[in-house]
């Protein structure tokens, strides 16, 4: 698991109460009383988490950029107690902050100010799962990594995989539509969920938990709470479509002298492995130091400007094998790939983890300013020696990784701490450079808090209220996820 | 192409008017005048059809089973026409049907009464096709097969294929949300449509014809018009992910002692097949009856009571050919398949039509009663055996086929003519026996005129009410393809 546990509460008075650090007002939500408390504790007693220490690591994102003050923890184990406790939240205008793995990096899963923290944590069980269709019914709750444990017993694998996937919960990656490594193969969330069940701001229950590829009756509602992350509804089970494990799967690490290089390797590798492409991903050099630095990782190839890990998955493991080494071959002979090595089963998962591990490595820098751009592929790199230019020495590291064959670029940029100076000369500069070339400025983070203001650059303005539109329907009260995703109703 | 041109309007007097066969009570709209007529005819000259030669075949839909009386042919080139139309429209309170190629199978794409046919038959321009992403942006009205043939000269295909693809509209399917015969292997529109330019009811332009394969930037508002059948806005322009031309397609067609046997070879080719399958579809003996007597086709194989096609596209055919023939020999040798051939590039084209072709030879049977439902595989044929020993006499033929690798059955009934009797022994019987097994009333056809009263035997009311919300937030007048889709609001 990439995500390491236990990083837990040391330094979190470092950071500063996201109220504060950003000035803003809190909404005329009702406050906390003795007697909600008290509610809570009939209807859930042991489940209920009111000490400071205790609410702490729920306030605090992983990142450790944005904190917020709730003094409440609620951990419902079934959709009844999500939708007693939004009816009554509901009813007292109380404010609700949704949580699943907490593993977000736009601070849309910890409260701004003193919002009741609804964790999925102990929503973690399996519904059903059917061997011939290859669907999976679960709550929310459950972790990422445990159910794709499970489906591998069976032969089976989610079709997604992310670096959080040790601590990420099924429902949080369904809330913010997760991409993440698996997503050029097997599609996105939004073709692999078949049903969700929700439970409104109201506390009704939204029963779309249909097991069906295919069911054309009536609008899709289920869409919309896919990326709402949780403020448009709390998703309590999910549905999903799952491939059969692949019997091959091969790993191929290159080095790459220019970014040009990477690009045509990846036109000439998608030509030649076709539909056993799973993955292709890019890091630069920078990324590598860093994660051969804090994590004492080595890398498998010789020192390059550039680096490419390119997976494939399949059903024939000579067919696989023949067609990876002849396009390696092709590639090295070509001057595409300056070092590459197809890599055995040990190697495999080092290799895998290298990519894996860079945003943790970066965390061990200070601050980080992350940002996940979707852009043309030919110009995705460009964005990283643009800001590296513009930035200088007041950053320690500019670095640019990510998914390439999704046209999906993470900009990180790091300090010894958090400066607003450091800031401003980031922003909006990257948000203007991404809108300049039609691109999104979250790909898969979502919006969440920290970056709700600059929806403006990648939607226009009439469908910005078309959505507040939705949220004040499904949420009149605006009771969910408060202060996330939409920049405030005009 | 499967749906024969120029059936025009023999025997259209036969069909009865949809209002008078239903008994549909007319909604207060606006009454088409003089001056309307005079202003689009300013707007759009030489593209406004008023006589009523030129509009009859707008008005009934190609099975010939439902019949409006609309009045007035709208054939926009632009958005801004579409937009100046609506909000017209919007205005003088005239109902207005979207109308794609006018290939669906539920009544949803031709007037109930006088409602204003709006054609996207002259917006047929390809804006914009990326090689590298393989992403296509172009107007509603391109013919699924024009752009398919387009895109194969730059290696590329479709994501959807169907039998419509001669007359069909990439609007028209993004707006039912087809599906089709390549589904299994390319996920549904809900994954490749990347962008939607839509109009309002209220004429404004809503663009999200964005062209990223990954935007988590808020809700995605263009999945709400996915699959909308006309109701919420009127699709103008779409942006689809292309997968690559597989350089080799394999087709095998097989012949099954029993649906069992069928469901095995499913599971086995599955497993074998891996990432290159790309359909599965079955048909029972009667279809390959009909097709042999109506479109003068023959069997492959020798006759059986099931058959199969299977489809395989890969990158390598010497891969895919020793991955296909072992699966064949392995499924002949145990006694799955009685007898089956891996069609050659000739035979390739046969074989695919047998079983495009269904559709059509039906229509020579008479009036067709047809059902898309989804179902759990293992029941897929049961409803097929229990309908016809429940309707016994009284209808001409009861045939199964569809798309097996997705769970969806396509059940026709045929008899001499239209009869109310035959229908009440039918209907809400295959209704009622789908959502006792949880499966869906419409898998891919959409609901349309004909289903839209049934929607309850697949979605929980919670569901139809929140449904009629958007509804009528999106298009408060009620003016966009109305009597379709949704129960009128209560």
């Amino acid at each position: 698991p990439a995500v390491p546990r236990g990083r837990g509460c040391a330094g979190w008075r470092e950071v500063v109460p996201t109220c504060e650090r950003y000035a803003v007002r809190r909404l005329p939500f009702g406050r906390l009383e003795g007697r909600d408390v008290a509610f809570f504790e009939r209807l859930m007693p042991g489940r209920v988490l009111t000490g400071e220490e205790e609410v702490r690591p729920f306030n605090v994102d992983w990142l450790r950029s944005v904190r917020g003050c709730s003094q409440l923890v609620l951990k419902p184990q079934t959709t009844a107690e999500v939708s007693q406790v939004l009816r009554y939240c509901y009813e007292k205008n109380l404010a609700v902050n949704p949580q699943g793995g907490n593993t977000g990096l736009v601070g849309g899963s910890v409260p701004v100010f003193d919002e009741i923290i609804l964790s999925t944590a102990l929503m973690n069980q399996i519904i059903s799962f059917d061997k011939v269709s290859g669907i999976l019914v679960c709550q929310a709750g459950c972790v990422l990594e445990r159910l794709n444990e499970y489906l591998e017993e069976q032969g089976f694998i989610m079709p997604l995989d992310l670096g959080a996937k040790g601590s990420c919960h099924i429902g949080g990656n369904v809330a913010t539509n997760a991409g993440g490594l698996r997503l050029l193969r097997y599609g996105s969330l939004r073709g692999t969920v078949l049903g969700l069940e929700v439970v409104l701001a109201d506390g009704s229950a939204l029963d779309c938990l249909t097991s069906l590829r295919k069911d054309n009756t009536g609008y899709d509602l289920k869409q919309l709470f896919i990326g709402s992350e949780g403020t448009l509804g709390v998703i309590t089970a999910v549905s999903i479509l799952c491939p059969q494990k692949p019997r091959a799967v091969n790993v191929a690490f290159l080095g790459c002298q220019s970014f040009d290089k990477v690009l045509e390797t990846f036109t000439t590798c998608r030509a030649m492995l076709g539909e056993i492409l799973s993955a292709y991903e890019f890091m630069d050099e920078k990324c590598m130091e860093l994660v051969e630095r804090h994590l004492k990782l080595s890398s498998p190839v010789a020192g390059s400007p550039f680096y490419v890990l390119i997976e494939t998955s399949g059903s024939n493991s000579t067919h696989d094998e023949e067609k990876l080494n002849n396009f390696l071959e092709r590639a090295m002979a070509s001057g595409l790939v300056a070092d590459g090595t197809v890599a055995t089963d040990d190697k495999k998962i080092k290799a895998s983890h290298l990519r894996e591990r860079i945003t943790e490595a970066l965390t061990h820098e200070g601050y980080v300013y992350k940002y996940d751009i979707s852009l043309p592929v030919a110009k995705l790199y460009d964005l990283v020696t643009d800001m590296r230019a513009r930035l200088g020495h007041s950053a320690k590291n500019v670095v640019g990784y990510g998914h390439l064959g999704d046209g999906n670029l993470h900009l990180n940029i790091t300090a010894e701490s958090y400066s607003h100076s450091l800031l401003d000369a980031i922003e909006p500069f990257v948000y203007e450079w991404t809108a300049r070339c039609s691109g999104s400025i979250s790909a898969e983070h979502g919006l969440g808090f920290k970056k709700k203001q600059f929806i403006q650059y990648s939607k226009p303005r009439e469908a910005v209220v078309l959505m507040q539109h939705f949220k004040a329907m499904l949420d009149p009260k605006g009771i969910l996820n408060p202060y996330k995703t939409l920049p405030s109703a005009p």
